[in-house]
Order: C-alpha cells, then structure tokens, then sequence
C-alpha cells in the first residue's frame, strides 16, 4: 500500500533526527523531515483502538531549545489545559459570597484531585488567614482547655490519609429530576485529596475528655462562623484535624491553615478555618445542621445527623464534556466512593441496567477513598444508555432512583446516591438521562 | 492563677462569639472579644508536646465576608506559603537550560509531591508541546509499527500507580563529601506523584513484539531527544506510558503530554515529551547511558545501566530548613522509598546509629512509592545526631557512607543512597553532617 510505504519513510525520518541529530546529517534531516510533512500517510490499524494519527512534521519544539530551569518555582498546567477548571452554576445561589464551584471531573485521572480544582464551598467566602495569627482552641467537658497555634499542631504525630470529599448536596439537583448538562455539575461537588494531619483523638487526649462528653461542636473562624455537631466516636475514630493537602499546606479554598475533616461525611461537617471544638453532652443544633443539611422526607418530618455519605459512582468516560468521536473500542472509566470504607465491586451497565458487566479498579482501593474503576467496550454506534454501580465492602449496593425516591421522597437536597444514566447518542454526543 | 484566669476569659468570648454572631448579641460581643485581646494568658499545658499558644485577639478575617466562589478558577497555595517553591543552586550546572531544580521536601507532607514544585530536570530547557501536534511512535522489531495521537491514547485501557520518581544524581554531591546545607539540594531530586497512564504492554501488544526483540529505546522529543535503552522486561512489567499526574494532565515539566515513567527506576530512564520507542536486540549506547548515567568505579571502570534505585530515606523533620525551637516532645519524621518494591521497616537513630527506634508508617504503603514513616521524641536541649535507615521488602539494608564507598568508591554521581545524618545542635540549629 502506499500509504504504508509513506508511514515507513516517515517513521525512519523521525528515527534517524534521533540517532543523528548531534552529528553532521542535522541539516540534511531536517530538510528531509519537513519535507515528509505533506506526503504522510495514516498507520496500520491493527484493532478497534489503534492509532489512526496522521504523523505531522518534526515540530518546532524539537528543533529548539525550551525556556531554562525554574522559570516557574511553582508550576502551573499546561496553557493547552486551560479548559480544566472549576465552574459555577449562576442561577444556583443567589450570592457568589455564599455559593459553591465545581471540580471538573470530566478532565481528571486516577483518584487525586488536583488542589487547584477542587470544588469549593463558602458561606461567608473565602478568607485570607494569617497562619501566624490563627489558633485552634479545644474547651467544655475537658480537664485541661488548650489553645493551639500551627507550630503546636506540628509537634504532634502526624498521619496522612487520602480520602474523598464530597458536599451533601452533591447531585442534589437532581433530587427534583433537574438534569445538570455536564458531569461537572452532575457531580461535581466531589473531590479526593492526601490530607495530612493530627488524629482528632490525639489533641483530645491532650486535653483529657471528662466523662460524659458525646458530642463537639467543630466551628470555623470566617465570617460565617460554620458549625457542626459531631459524634465523639467519630472524634476518638478518624476524624483528622488538616493542616495539609497533596503534600503541602492546606490551600485557602480548602481551610487553610487548619480544618477538620470526618472521612466520609458530609464535607460541611468538614469544618474550615478551625477555630474551636466545644466538647459537650449532647448536639447545639446549629444553623447548618437543622435549617440547612438534613433531608425532608414524604412524611413531613427531616431526617438530620445524617452523616455518612454512601456508596455512589459516576462514569466519567464517554460522559457530556467528552463525547466518543467514532465507533470501536474505548475504554470506559468513571468514579466510585462509600462513606463506610472500602469500595468492593463496581458493575457497568451498556443497557440502562438490563446487563451488567464487572469493571476493575485501576488506582489503589483505600476506604472512603475515591475508586477508579474501568472496563473496554467496543461501540457500535449506535445509541446507548450507560450506568454505573457500586458496592461497598459493607455489602451497601447504590439505589436507583426509584428506590431512593421511595425511600426518600423527592423533596430532599442531600444524600442523592442514585445510579446515573448518560444516553449516548449515534453521534456519540452523550446527555443526563435520569431512569428510574 | 491569673493567666489561667486570663486564658479561661478568652475561651468564654471566643467560644460566645461563635454562638451568638447571628443574634442580637453580635455588637456587645464584637466590643468584649476586641477588648480581650490585650490582657489574654498562656494555655496550660499538659505535657511537652501540649499547646503554648498566645491567644490573639478575634481576627479581621472573622469579622468580614471573604471574597467570592471562583474567584480563582484554577486555585492557587495561600500567599503565606510562598516561600514554598523549587530552588537551583546556582553554580551546580554551567547553563540553566540544562540544570536542576530542587522539590522543597522540608515543607512537604504525606508522601504526595505537590505537581507544581516536583523537581526539574532538563537537557535542552523545557519544551512547550502542543498535544494537538504532538505523536508518539512505536517501531523497529515489530510487526505493525504504529503511531500515537493523544486521543488515540486515551482510547486503551488506563491505570494509576502512586510512584516516586527520583534523579539517579539526587545527593551526588556527597559522594565527595560535599554536604549540602539544605535538605531541598542533599534530597530534593525525588518525588512522588500518582501517575496514570496506559502500560507500555499493553501498547506493545498492539504492534505486536517480534522474536529477539529485547531492549527499547525511549526518546524524547525536547530539543535534546534524550534517549535510553530500556529491557523488554521492564516494558513488560510496569512500565507506564504517562499522561496526567496527580489527577491532571501531565505537567510541562514532567514531559507534557506524555511521559514514560519505569517506576522504582532512574528518573533519567523516564524519558519527557515522549515521542518514539523504538524495539530491537540490543542497547543502543545513547550519550546519557555512557558518557552520562554511569558510575564510575574505583578500578576505573564504569558500571553501567543501574536502573534500580535503591532503599533510601531521610528525615524532613527536623532538617536544616526546620530547626527546633524548643527541648520537649516532637515528631520526628522522614521519607523512605525503594525502587525494589515496598518500603518494609523504617529505624530512626538519635546517637548516630549507635541504637535505633523503630519508626511507624503514616502514610499508604505502595511499593516504589515515597512511604511516610514517624516516632515521637523527647529533645533534652543536648545535641544529638539524627539518623533513618529504610529496609525493604526484598530484605535490602539501606547501607552506611562507609559501607557505600567501600563497594563503590567515592568518584560517582549517581546513585547515593548512604544513611544520611543531621546533626541537631543544643540552640535546635540542623546541619548536614556526613559519618562513615
């Protein structure tokens, strides 16, 4: 074939500008090189996922030298990766102050999430703390009540633990049969870090737990006073008092310089810019866990403390930000967490949950812990409908929407868990399409 | 006692403040909280490590709204943290288009190596490669050689791996016994980042390997067209195909859009801006597997194609950059990896090896990844001389300086990985302090 014959040719070209660029053939190649560059042809496919490229030319880049060494003490993504960022919803919340950004899902690979992009939530905005200034005080039912500045923090062990965030509300939308047009605003209030701290068990036994105590009271020092009730088992369990993120100091977005995270909460229990935990024997009942952050049933009444965000997953590939480009094998890949630790098995479903096939985990498996999960499929073309569904090592299946809705009603904002369906059109653009 | 007295003031109005900023009492407290700030005592404290914080007054930032949801769409460290980036030391390489740059491990935690300060390392500057643009080609002994556009990519199967990645030459300049004053330049070429790309097999496989096919060569496609040779078995085995790191895509200085990382394996052999791999019988004997990338030997002769690196670890706190500034308890933590698989057991010294203590892991443990290892200490004010000595799982000793030269003399660059000791001076001060 003589497409064939011309992929040969280039593929010796772009050999040989390796073998001897730093000898006396560099100026022949590259007159050669670029002349390749009108005639190449395409290469040999020998499956569904082989390389179809059209070879281009030696590009610039090669035949120059880059810019020198720490340009960037502290880099930055690629300019071509622009497109990777949080997004707002505008109609969402009626104050940029009080409101929330998505992490954008449909770019990111394995499990961490880059702290750039993770998804933020204020509810008095974003403060700038001066981590010289800021302290941590812990008081109430303790022997000894005791203040914290970061340097004392630090000399305590420390431990890291990478472990998903995810807001309540994440999906909630949905909750009403709203469909979000993207997978970062379907899901996007989801996130896995490394988080590096002090046990909250640690600083407790520091200031000795007198008898009695079951609750704290976890407060943030922005201008919302952000406030939660937890459970002292939690505490004494993994509850982690954060003063880093993927290896470096907390970022702002994310409670810089300290938060509490309750590994697979609600991230509002989460609290940010940690000033104070209040040990006490029973919840305070605050704002954030009665008006707001509880689930109201068909009944009337709201389920509240309902901590634990349970097993969900997503597909993130084909989703609606990347649309298949052309029939054949592609590898479907997408998300799964439990808030009660270790997610066990994940099945894909082609058919809108007629048939199952079992993925596998590509990432390591840690508990309440994001999970990678992929499978090959070979499509036809022809539409499609995609799911996804997890189960965690507690045996906890994910619902779909119609057994969430009977259990739940439609009137919740939180804890939406359910499988998630995207059609995939023949033209392999791919949409939101709630099932029940 | 009157501090007591004092501090037990401050805790009432911070922990009112919290409470009743919503309600009528927010002018009164505001004017109570500002008046405390000039009389507020010490915390007690309960033991060495426990808190000694001057209590502030209640800070602007909790006074006052923050700024909006995404006002940073790709966020960014708090610019307190700035003094967190990557460091040359300016007369270690003639021309900064060819140098180094340094991670700051001193202010790292867990074992993720944030991506915007993971070290650098070019031959010919960086590159800025447009992915669009951007092929890799697979040649030589096989059957189908094909070519990779970054989509065509995306469509096999993906995997992560959590995985350090360190220069060959990290600490070099000890083999002469030049000790470097900061922990950033004695370790700061090593990293650890999740990874996720397809695995070279799984590309070989689709090009079909020919009988005797049995080494590969990677090359970049930067100014420099850095080439190694890599063993099928390596290919085989785990070698990664990169294209996003810690959950985006690859940075630029990390060879934007895809990389080969060969994990537990010379960072040099992990060719950036990845563009052809070529298959065939035997080494090629590239410039930087002979003149460069070589050890050379008291006999004179060079030992050559050392991919493995090699059990090592040190301690990040304390270091140089982090001195202690009082006696009592801390954490004393460190880094250990192994190219050979997991890290198995950690020691620490604080006699310069005389006795040890084992050391506990705080992190994930993954094999030829960076393992977070700890143990609490009690300083007395003396001087002590600080030491970590990482086993792995194949039984391999991390060896003494002297253990080191008398197998291999004092005339390499590459591959250092003695039992490294800080020498803690009676005013907390830290130096660099070679032993045999």
């Amino acid at each position: 074939m003589q497409k064939q014959q011309q992929l040969d040719q280039w593929v010796r070209a772009v050999a040989e500008s390796g073998e001897k660029l730093n000898g006396a053939e560099r100026r022949s190649f590259l007159k050669n090189g670029l002349a390749l560059l009108g005639g190449a042809g395409l290469a040999g496919a020998a499956s569904g996922t082989a390389a179809q490229a059209m070879p281009p030319g030696i590009p610039s880049w090669t035949r120059s030298l880059g810019s020198a060494v720490n340009t960037n003490p502290y880099g930055m993504p690629s300019p071509h990766e622009s497109n990777v960022q949080r997004r707002t919803v505008e109609w969402l919340t009626a104050d940029k102050i009080a409101s929330v950004s998505f992490t954008p899902l449909a770019d990111l690979k394995g499990i961490i999430t880059p702290s750039g992009v993770v998804f933020e939530r204020y509810h008095a905005g974003l403060p700038d703390v001066d981590p010289n200034q800021h302290r941590l005080m812990i008081h109430g039912m303790v022997d000894r009540p005791l203040i914290f500045s970061m340097e004392d923090l630090m000399r305590f062990p420390s431990v890291s633990m990478i472990r998903f965030l995810e807001c309540p509300a994440n999906g909630g939308m949905e909750w009403r049969a709203a469909q979000m047009d993207r997978l970062q605003f379907s899901h996007g209030m989801l996130s896995c870090c490394e988080w590096t701290g002090v046990l909250l068990s640690t600083l407790l036994q520091e200031c000795g737990v007198q008898k009695g105590a079951k609750w704290i009271l976890a407060e943030g020092s922005d201008g919302s006073h952000m406030s939660r009730s937890i459970p002292m088992e939690k505490a004494m369990d993994d509850a982690l008092i954060v003063y880093a993120q993927n290896g470096e100091a907390l970022r702002p977005e994310q409670g810089y310089p300290v938060r509490l995270i309750n590994p697979g909460w609600e991230g509002n229990t989460c609290v940010k810019w940690l000033r104070r935990l209040e040990v006490g024997d029973q919840p305070w009942y605050h704002r954030e866990e009665t008006s707001k952050y509880t689930d109201l049933l068909p009944s009337g009444k709201a389920r509240e403390f309902t901590f634990v965000q349970e097993a969900n997953s997503v597909l993130t590939n084909p989703c609606p930000e990347k649309p298949l480009t052309k029939p054949g094998k592609i590898w479907v890949e997408g998300l799964a967490w439990s808030g009660r630790g270790r997610i066990k098995h994940v099945d894909v479903s082609f058919d809108g949950g007629v048939s199952w096939r079992e993925a596998r985990f590509t990432s390591v498996v840690e508990p309440r812990a994001l999970t990678r999960f992929g499978v090959e499929w070979d499509w036809n073309g022809n539409p499609a409908l995609l799911q996804s569904r997890a189960v965690d090592e507690t045996g906890y299946v994910q619902p779909t929407y119609g057994q969430l809705r009977d259990a739940r009603g439609s009137s919740s904002i939180y804890h939406k868990n359910a499988i998630h369906t995207w059609k995939l059109n023949g033209d392999g653009s791919v949409v939101n399409a709630q099932l029940a």
